[in-house]
């Protein structure tokens, strides 16, 4: 059976730079064309030319791409000719070989937005998509309110499709804007657009998540034949977002009845770097990757129920829909006080601690994890001070160092000038290997900002730390999350610390007191233990 | 016409409970059940009884509901009786009314991880479901796994939800467990499965997100008759999470054709709530809610695109498919100051602040909060600060106390008995009318254990404001979060403080400072202001 082309279109750069908080600068705009060239889409819509600096910027120098680059705009506007719509000659001037322009097919649109009569809303489609066509680009037309105007007025949203069509536009993208259409009447309706004879294999969908269904409703439409897919990275866009491409392609390539009917430009190579992608994009936006992200999610594939747990073990097809490293993504098996043994060994087995079926240590390691987890810890986001505690009470955790005491100020009041500063002042005394090391140091970043009493406390640890020095160099606190756990009087807080290395490793240790600070210390020095185990440092 | 009844059934607490860095503490699942309680949900599946001993505490003092209290566990194990099957015993031993036992419908799970015959597993689910009815509990089966089982062999798949159904199941539900089935499936087998003689309104629906379709696989089975449905709040649950009730349900109330066809057992009052309910439910979670959340996300009526926010102020429906006051939430037009000085004055008229129209203090207040939420503050958590911004630019402030300078200090080391200890102590300077007053505190509970330097910032605080004294004596401290905003040079620490005092109020500051400790005491300090104010303390 020959498979059917489907072509992926996305608009990360245009309509995901609407996201809340979301503004790219031209250079990122660049890193992520050439990303999302690697990953192997169709179409790269790179901005509205014209709209805002940074998208002029992007489309000056514009990276080449195998990817058909896409500039954004509208249909000229009333009363004027293409020609001399100077928005439209914004976009056109841009250069690139296709262009995607939104118009009205929503009567009701047409009426509130636009204020002009329909019959010239069809003329201003027509002749655009017309301009675009006699300059020798690719025209694209994107049905605006697509679905609430086939709702209102099926023939007249039908005729909008007819004039970009006739006048020569590649293809139709049918757009639920206010993303309130659900998927069993976006299936409706492209199946009745394609009856009235716009051709499938002319015919895109743009979906947008303000139901939660961007996704169900793309695929709906491809369902009824619709052969181009617009959407985003990690479904960024407008209010709730567009259609995460990060979703559809994973489901477009590995499942049925896709796989084996539609062919992309997608390779199972450029598939397995799909997670790198979307966490390269978070790194761009500086924000935390969403752990419960479908295929690449760092909980997409993380089995907490026990019954699953031991069930991955023996098959992991038992709990798996796909395959984790066909998306590039990886199984964890977390620790938590709902784990079993087998859990156990097999999250032991991945971080390379072999324990025998047997070990009479796993049920000890099981009932510390619940006492622990009952006091406040929590292993499932702490899993270098779970190894940690499980090497000890397995017996093959090496003996560093000891902190005997340590102290450490906050101070708050006003200086020389009479500006208000804070000064944080830690005093550490450490035992290594026989020897007493007494170490202080204040808290200071590159500013000479005071950057708080755990930091002051990290400078001295660091500092004492002589022998170790080398393996802790490379080695600085990335994230610190702090909770309270239970209330009133068993109130204990909990420190979670985020630390990483030169060698691109990231870790995580927890901490537990009602002393803020003395649960911060406690995860500290596991990130450091973690750190001396990891790198095989042989003790002083 | 008859609206049939539709019955939700969410499983927060259960299968939410599985969300890798969740774990709920027995007083959090009873608030988390309350709130649930008042939204109108049917049935509340609290957890697993005797699987852990938060779940069992939950149980033992579970709050009275209007929702059917059910537990979660499995059929049971083969080769013992119901009546012997220890693990099923501490299910029933909960008490609740509703009992949920998941089993398996799939031959390959019956080989592969039960290692039974495939009669024997029918003669378990058989036994396990008349045991729960016998005892007089209504009994759900949740139907484990049960599209990839009617894939591999539906007869053997029917035949296990017919011997749940004859055994007296109130409600069978077809689980995707893998969550790999995709929306156009579930609605074919739903459909094969009511054909096949199980009835529609005993059918639920359990669907997860891992392709991130759970919502429309949901409404695929309600449309193809499956009367309950089952989800979680947020869309929490194992790996990518379950079916998000917070999106479910306004589409299942507000939108066709479920409106006129269905009802549920929440109003329209229940509704406006789910907002604040999904809110509060990330606070309990020490997370950041999810902006771009479909109804609820903050972003969700947020209009960044020009030509959108310039329609919006035409007719709000020209680019919003629901109201967003239908489900407490509210418009954001990030770029246009007029909307953003009515919904101040709205919120500022809610905290009993009135402020005229056209009062210049409004654009002043405006660029304030933009200003201090771009360096890290979050006035949405902490309306206490807010309201105490306001009221300062508006020039309606009292003065009460100046805070001159403060010292804190930590120390970790033995005591005389060789025990490690750790000591917290606080000098505080403050100035009230003229007046200079110094004293000092150590942290302690009622138990003589550290406490930390915030408690003992508070301390020494409180033992300052003589004149306040009996104001602030009935206040207390009842939960602290903090977060990393910003990253590298610009990170800086947000603590929210939430206050409580003996009349029933809450409240809510914030401090924003790289300093954790500096952070925490402007919000304490924050928290002691508002509650002058709202007591109509007279300055000294």
């Amino acid at each position: 059976m020959t498979r059917q082309r489907l072509y992926l279109y996305d608009t990360t750069l245009r309509d995901g730079q609407q996201t809340q908080g979301v503004q790219f600068s031209a250079a990122e705009k660049a890193e992520i064309a050439q990303m999302l060239d690697r990953l192997g889409v169709d179409y790269i819509e790179g901005g509205w030319p014209g709209a805002n600096p940074t998208d002029s910027d992007f489309f000056a120098q514009a990276p080449a791409t195998r990817a058909t680059m896409t500039a954004f705009g509208m249909t000229k506007r009333a009363g004027r000719s293409a020609d001399n719509d100077d928005v439209l000659a914004a976009v056109m001037n841009a250069g690139t070989p296709a262009v995607c322009l939104v118009g009205k097919t929503h009567p009701f649109h047409v009426r509130e937005a636009l204020g002009i009569p329909l019959e010239e809303n069809l003329d201003n489609i027509r002749a655009s998509v017309a301009h675009l066509v006699a300059q020798g680009r690719e025209a694209l037309f994107d049905a605006e309110h697509f679905f609430d105007g086939h709702d209102e007025d099926a023939d007249y949203a039908l005729a909008c499709l007819r004039a970009a069509l006739e006048a020569g536009a590649r293809w139709i993208v049918l757009c639920d804007t206010n993303g309130g259409t659900l998927p069993e009447r976006v299936g409706q309706v492209t199946r009745a657009v394609i009856a009235a004879g716009i051709p499938g294999d002319r015919l895109g969908i743009h979906c947008h998540d303000d139901t939660g269904n961007a996704v169900a409703c793309t695929l709906a439409a491809v369902d009824a034949g619709a052969r181009q897919v617009q959407g985003t990275l990690n479904g960024l866009g407008e209010r709730c977002g567009n259609a995460s491409l990060t979703s559809l392609i994973p489901t477009l390539l590995l499942k049925e009845p896709y796989r084996s009917a539609l062919e992309t430009g997608v390779t199972a190579e450029g598939l397995a770097g799909l997670t790198r992608i979307s966490r390269r994009l978070d790194e761009i936006l500086n924000r935390p990757p969403a752990r419960p992200a479908p295929y690449v999610g760092a909980s997409a594939f993380a089995h907490k129920a026990g019954l699953h747990a031991s069930a991955i073990l023996k098959n992991p097809a038992t709990y798996e829909h796909v395959d984790p490293a066909t998306v590039g993504n990886e199984r964890i098996i977390p620790m938590s006080n709902q784990a079993g043994q087998s859990n156990l060994r097999a999250r032991l087995a991945e971080a390379g601690i072999g324990v025998g079926r047997d070990d009479p240590a796993l049920a000890r390691i099981l009932d510390l994890v619940k006492a622990r987890e009952d006091a406040g810890y929590a292993y499932d986001g702490a899993q270098a001070s779970f190894e940690l505690l499980a090497l000890a009470e397995l017996g093959r955790m090496q003996h560093y160092f000891t902190v005997e005491r340590y102290r450490v100020t906050v101070e708050r009041r006003k200086n020389a000038l009479g500006k208000r500063i804070s000064v944080s002042e830690a005093v550490v005394v450490v035992q290594i290997g026989g020897e007493r090391m007494l170490s202080v140091s204040e808290s200071m970043d590159a500013e000479g900002h005071d950057r708080g009493p755990v930091n002051a406390l990290w400078r001295a640890l660091a500092k004492d730390l002589g022998p170790y020095q080398a393996a802790i160099d490379d080695m600085h606190l990335v994230d610190f999350r702090v909770r309270i756990t239970g209330g009133g009087t068993e109130a204990a807080t909990r420190v979670i610390i985020d630390s990483a290395d030169g060698q691109g490793h990231r870790w995580s240790t927890v901490g537990v007191s009602p002393n803020i600070v003395d649960a911060s210390f406690e995860a500290l020095v596991d990130a450091i233990r973690w750190k001396l185990v990891r790198d095989r440092v042989v003790p002083a």
